[in-house]
């Protein structure tokens, strides 16, 4: 048995380091979705590149399915092990390897959590800007090429990720990219890694683009009569050049949990929340820029803070919009959708799911990260209703065509996995075939992350 | 013969637009660089992605190789048809399929050129911001994964095609990306094939992002005592968060050759070259901001116009460098050398450049896009003067292993072709047999540009 004999000798080589016992391999086949438990055969704590590069020399050897795990926050069952093996636990390489202030980028091991990083920058004046949300680690956030708010003016893990250090299928150590910031050199292998889930390598180094930290920060919020007025106010926005580091939508609905659940007393309309960037002269003509645009529209309440403690508020009542929707419905669970569109079709896209979601019958707040034309509908289910459950995915089934026939994609942000797995041949049609004869080319014995983005091998 | 059998083939399929003509076959076998001239056996002009898709089906049936065309700007032998075979000139695809102004996309043919397309959108109040220099088809562009001056601000060919669609080598007609602004949808096939120099199929559509045009732009110019002062206020000034939209660096030997040819009266000093883009109010502070930077790192003659007419003329001496580098030299041929370092590695690549070519006896003016730590020497050498030749590539190659040295790569922007393929292994150690195993996977018989980028086939 190929999985067996791998862990045997990942033990005699690794020791202390590999565990099989019952919670570890519970924990790990846990995930934040609504999948079903599956537990790995093994769990790794690797705390080197060349441990790395010894674990899939061996499950190479056997033919065992390796899979890579960060802090377990992905939200399409990336990193559960469908067909069993082995779940390679990076937390122990959570080191940042060095900090070159002057070129504006850090190394650091994949483990090492976005947060903490931060944390760590504080000191030198510059920070890395990608915010998925969760305290996501930076592998697995190049991963799952993750974005979050301050894509619109910061870009997503393909926009901030220079170089790689990759262990491929076969236990080779290779670099992707160079600390220079562009190059011509060849196929972008940095960029083929990022958002392929693991299933071509594990990512043992990461070399990310930080930014400075600005030298005033402002944050505002503002109410609309429609979600189509506020997205109207977004483009407007976008197309004055204005540089926004965030723009997010929370609907009437996300509104009415955030009220309830923070006491925001916000008007029930669909907001927009935004943050600007700059100098402190830049941050005021972007807000008074944005208030005209806003005041076109329609807009109202319109109000601007650059005292920290209150855009702070903001921010954390927009990273507690989750909780608070899934507070707006005791007991429930979340089936989370992330279509992205073209942001001229935003608003249709919005207005046509929330009327699809009416006719459904399925409870479900959006929020959006509307400069990149991403949204999220939170579909809140009771678990134990099936009936239920079946409307839902019906919904976010509909979401995702109704995405495709906008010119968009299935996922702005959370991913592939095994959740969005069926839309793959809708959204790619022969690209998807490519994408398995790259995935055959450099994972001839289909152990990395098997089962998961490309179609299965025939 | 396999190409001859193919030609018969394509004539009886399109007719005229399959040329034999000597001449035709000698204007596709020159480059714009030193490389020997290698005609092609035919030269087709494609009219429709169904004739792209003919043309392949027809040329993998045949096993004959298929080099893409564009403007024949590439500067590594590109599209040199290295072993025969049929040039697919897009020349005749040069249609701007359709513009979303709200998105701020443009989806084009391969064949419009870049100041064709910019042409096209200046009523729209959008532009498309990469500017190598050269009128360059914007196929071309994205096969060779162009930048230029505006990078520093917008980004390559890499952050600027959204989408593509795509001939494979087996002439399957497929599609990369969508029209959403971001996706997770699995591997980036898009980022795969944008600098991938048409090793891997045929672009046969893109679609691009586009920018606002700025409210105000302003350039500015100012001379420093050294390259190394002149590269600190370019750090300063990116660490303040200043978003130039251009920062060019001439040393004193480009300097000297400005004033020759276009009588620039400039000190005889390294100089920066500044563009800013933005609202009235913000264009002045960064102009201000810079200039403060600037005399603190002992600047001089610091002056900046919002003048178009005086903008036009800095631009036109900086796209007019390279004919005034070569005019420094009468009847000199250039090799055009393309470096691309960590920023804070700059100064000092430039300066062992300088002492390496004043050591070598090779006069070699150097021009940079110091935003991005790229930067040219521009050798000139007699081209009957073949230890003249060894030496100026014997500098070339020396430049190439300091940026490597030094944390960089042998090309920011130029790509590989054949010029810099030595390089390749080099750079990219384990990775470039990786890139061999894609190619393989996706052009079995080895008909995509052959010779190009990838290690030989064994």
């Amino acid at each position: 048995m190929g999985i067996q004999n791998a862990i045997a000798d990942l033990i005699s080589s690794l020791g202390q380091q590999v565990t099989r016992s019952k919670s570890d391999l519970e924990i790990h086949g846990r995930s934040e979705s609504h999948f079903s438990l599956s537990p790995p055969d093994a769990v790794v704590y690797p705390e080197t590149t060349a441990q790395v590069a010894e674990i899939l020399t061996i499950c190479a050897r056997h033919r065992c399915p390796v899979v890579g795990w960060g802090t377990g926050t992905s939200l399409e069952g990336q990193s559960q092990a469908v067909l069993g093996g082995v779940v390679v636990d990076f937390s122990r390489m959570n080191r940042i390897l060095s900090i070159a202030a002057e070129d504006m980028t850090v190394t650091v091991q994949p483990g090492v959590t976005r947060e903490a990083l931060n944390e760590e920058l504080r000191a030198t004046g510059l920070f890395f800007p990608v915010d998925p949300g969760a305290n996501a680690s930076l592998g697995g956030m190049a991963a799952t090429r993750a974005s979050g708010t301050t894509a619109v003016r910061y870009g997503t893990m393909r926009d901030n990720v220079l170089a790689l250090e990759v262990v491929t299928a076969s236990g080779e150590v290779i670099r992707t990219g160079t600390r220079a910031r562009k190059s011509s050199a060849g196929y972008d292998l940095t960029g083929l890694f990022v958002g392929s889930e693991g299933t071509l390598g594990l990512v043992t180094e990461l070399t990310l683009r930080l930014q400075g930290t600005p030298e005033a920060i402002s944050a505002a919020v503002c109410a609309f009569e429609s979600v189509g007025d506020a997205v109207a106010a977004v483009i407007d926005t976008i197309q004055c050049g204005v540089p926004m580091a965030r723009i997010e939508l929370m609907d009437t609905e996300s509104v009415a949990a955030v009220n309830a659940y923070a006491g925001m007393g916000l008007a029930p309309k669909p907001h927009l929340l935004l943050e600007f960037h700059g100098t402190e002269a830049s941050v005021r003509e972007q807000a008074e820029t944005f208030g005209m645009i806003a005041k076109d529209r329609g807009g109202s309440g319109f109000d601007w803070a650059s005292r920290p403690e209150d855009r702070s508020a903001l921010w954390t009542m927009r990273h507690n919009a989750y909780y608070a929707i899934l507070a707006a419905r005791p007991g429930a669970r979340a089936i989370v959708t992330d279509i992205c569109v073209p942001i001229s079709k935003l608003a249709r896209a919005i207005e046509d799911t929330r009327a699809d979601l009416e006719r459904s019958g399925v409870q479900g707040p959006i929020l959006g990260h509307v400069g990149d034309g991403n949204f999220h509908a939170v579909l809140l289910v009771d678990e134990h209703a099936p009936d239920e459950i079946m409307r839902a995915k019906q919904v976010s089934e509909r979401m995702v065509e109704r995405a495709l026939a906008l010119g968009g994609t299935s996922t702005g942000e959370h991913g592939i996995g095994i959740g969005k797995l069926g839309y793959m041949a809708r959204e790619h049609g022969g690209g998807w075939a490519m994408m398995g004869a790259i995935k055959a080319a450099l994972d001839p014995d289909n152990i990395m992350n098997p089962g998961k983005l490309v179609p299965p091998r025939t």
